[in-house]
């Protein structure tokens, strides 16, 4: 049967999937708390019979923590694996939902009509969007489009501890052509997104030791290193006046953002007046020459996110103390790599460090490169048109400032390129009191992986 | 009687006088603890007592804390106003002490001989150097040589908070010509020392305003204004890279130091070195072409005793916090003034902020000029004199990098200049368990002032 028998399939079945829906969304699967470890169990029950209902292979898989979701179904086409997570965040603040967090309830509002739950949003109802587009491909012609494996974890929200062990022990078992990620959101409202590059990240920690021990202001104020100032100088030297990252080598590896990219990011209606003025800002205080969205997505940065030492109470003490410590994060793009990174920023304090001045670092490195999605595959270019189709506006692969960890291992562990497409809006509380997820995001979404799944299978 | 006479008598009465230190030293007049505060009411009486039977008027007088004593002796030549104080630090950590705290005991040493017993040194055995020195001109010549006024409080180590009150109300009682303290140390053993010039000090904080709320590193790393990095910024403009200050018209008000001045601090031979290496430095880190201890007593500072903000917990956190804070002191020396300079430090901060920054400042000021003692009056060449002639090496005015606020007191209440003259020695450690004072501070510290009061009396 055509696309289009499959897509009008969808539409008459809309109630139905939001009934679906609701059921997943009543299983109160908060995997931080251990008290709703059964809820977990439920949850990670209730997708394998979902997926059993549509003829997939599909089982439960113990880890230490909360079990693993694991499914395949046959088929013809490009193998691909879809990932999805089933469990959510805690509820609390309660006093501020209008309505049970896990009372699922369609509403009219005045944006149009949501779904409002504990996790409609992140992840139930997009990983459903999925599963609801495989059950109209399996309702309409017996059989998916394409070999898919369907992988959900349930410890997304408590920093998913047995993801990595998990997929390195069943990694043959994971294997496929591309991953697909449904757990992001729309660049604006009603542009379709393809998120294709995610900046990597780089942790480091120091502290400076300056005297042996703290010491009256009175006294050796003057002559006494002050590892408070002396921190400040460092931290100071990090940027240039143009907010350019001073550090000898920091932009290698950086590319300059190709033409096409930035013509489709324009395209987006960010407003970065509303962006920046929405936190209290009247302008960028960025690297000059590029815009807010440029810097976010496509730029690397070295922020400092703590700093701290000497007397921090009420009045004053007139101490000098013998350390000062900071905390600082780099968010890398491109092919900037991690390890030579943390060297560079390293060898940039030490080279600038007073006599006298001694310094350690931490030892609990972390680093994880760009990922940096190999959108000329032609799957890409194929999705962004399948979106467009769906939602009538150009689809344009977007950065993201942020980091997802997993899109980093599917491809380490994996080897495997993500495909990272979500239809949650900003605005659905994600994380918060009273999150929902438009219904027309739900109903699109899964018009949308019908699309894309119609056209990875040519 | 002439003053050999005076002194022999001291002499002879050595053991008498260690003995009544003693029965002060046995008094446990902590201040700062409610529980000892019969405790201080017996060490007021005790000293009531040993003024009363020199002869002189004394009482006890109530304050809403600990009880003053103040005492008037008649007597010929300048009125003086002698200043000590009876109460004590507290003693834990109690198993750090080898004897008993208020077990007095005359001990031998490698360094000689000394009186242990917290308060040994500060301040009992110090202020007991004066009263024996009254006690032997009474003994010999059956009075006083001055006219004096005995003024003691027991609040001093727990910031004495009754002590302006009760000068304020009793200004014409305590008004005389030259207030004498002791309470400070010799600038090097052996060393005889007036300490001339206390530096003052400037107590100022502020907070660096950023983002309305706490921002995702993530998302707004770069573009926006990082409070951290923005206070790191400003607090490295504080200082050139010659260790001067660079606050414009920092050092209006700063003297250079008399060239015979100079030549007695070079006299005190105090070791550079071993004052930087004691606490891990090789080299100065202060004002370029000044000595440590020309900084440390007669050179203004701008040190950070605080700086935080952010996140300072275990591991990290991608934030960039909507603020950051910073405490600060200045040491103020020659006719620095407090209130001009707060204006220039914050006007130095507030012409450097960054667009989108706000900043406010701590509203709970506090600044005190330095004390710098009137040292052409005659009496301080006489001391200084007298004080060469006990000890038999020159004397010197020497400088102090803390601010002892009594002397500042003295002059804004009650106009009178003070004379710092004490016997300390660095090692007697005060404040700290095994407290100790060299016999021959005791010994030669009642000499001292009994030549002191000798030469003042002619």
């Amino acid at each position: 049967m055509s696309l289009s028998t499959v897509l009008s399939h969808v539409d008459a079945q809309l109630p139905a999937a939001l009934d679906r829906l609701s059921g997943l969304l009543r299983i109160p699967s908060i995997s931080t708390d251990p008290a709703h470890a059964n809820d977990c169990d439920a949850a990670a029950n209730w997708l394998v019979s979902e997926l059993k209902s549509l003829g997939i292979k599909a089982e439960k898989r113990a880890t230490p923590g909360r079990p693993m979701v694991v499914g395949h179904a046959a088929g013809p086409g490009p193998h691909l694996l879809f990932y999805g997570h089933y469990d959510v965040q805690p509820v609390d603040p309660l006093d501020l939902w209008h309505t049970d967090p896990f009372a699922p309830q369609v509403q009219e509002t005045p944006k149009g009509r949501v779904i409002r739950a504990r996790g409609s949003s992140d992840d139930k109802g997009q990983l459903m969007t999925f599963i609801e587009a495989c059950r109209a491909f399996k309702d309409v012609n017996g059989h998916l489009p394409c070999r898919i494996t369907f992988f959900f974890e349930g410890e997304e929200e408590s920093g998913s501890p047995s993801l990595i062990p998990f997929m390195r022990d069943n990694a043959s078992e994971l294997s496929a052509d591309l991953a697909l990620i449904c757990d992001t959101s729309m660049v604006a409202p009603g542009v379709p997104s393809i998120a294709s590059q995610l900046r990597g990240m780089l942790k480091d920690e120091f502290t400076i030791h300056g005297p042996r021990i703290d010491l009256h202001s009175g006294h050796y104020g003057g002559p006494a290193l002050n590892p408070l100032r002396e921190i400040a100088r460092l931290i100071a030297s990090f940027h240039d006046d143009r907010g350019r990252v001073a550090v000898e080598g920091f932009y290698e590896g950086v590319h300059e953002v190709p033409a096409e990219l930035l013509r489709q990011w324009q395209s987006v209606g960010f407003d970065e007046h509303d962006y920046l003025s929405s936190v209290g800002f009247t302008q960028s205080h960025g690297e000059a020459g590029y815009s807010t969205l440029v810097q976010q997505w496509a730029r690397p940065t070295l922020e400092i996110n703590g700093l701290w030492g000497g007397y921090q109470g009420a009045g004053s003490k007139t101490v000098i103390p013998s350390e000062a410590h900071c905390k600082l994060t780099c968010r890398l793009v491109g092919d900037m790599d991690p390890d030579s990174l943390r060297e560079k920023v390293r060898k940039h304090v030490e080279d600038r460090l007073s006599p006298d001045a001694k310094i350690t670092w931490d030892q609990d490195l972390e680093g994880s490169p760009a990922a940096v999605m190999n959108t000329a595959r032609p799957e890409f270019e194929a999705a962004r048109q399948a979106l467009s189709d769906e939602w009538g506006r150009e689809a344009v692969f977007t950065g993201m400032g942020g980091s997802i960890p997993i899109a980093g291992y599917f491809k380490q562990i994996l080897g495997l390129d993500a495909m990272l497409i979500g239809f949650a809006n900003e605005d659905d509380a994600i994380h918060s009191p009273n999150e929902k997820y438009n219904v027309e995001s739900f109903h699109k979404g899964i018009r949308s992986w019908a699309r894309v799944l119609d056209t990875l299978a040519r």
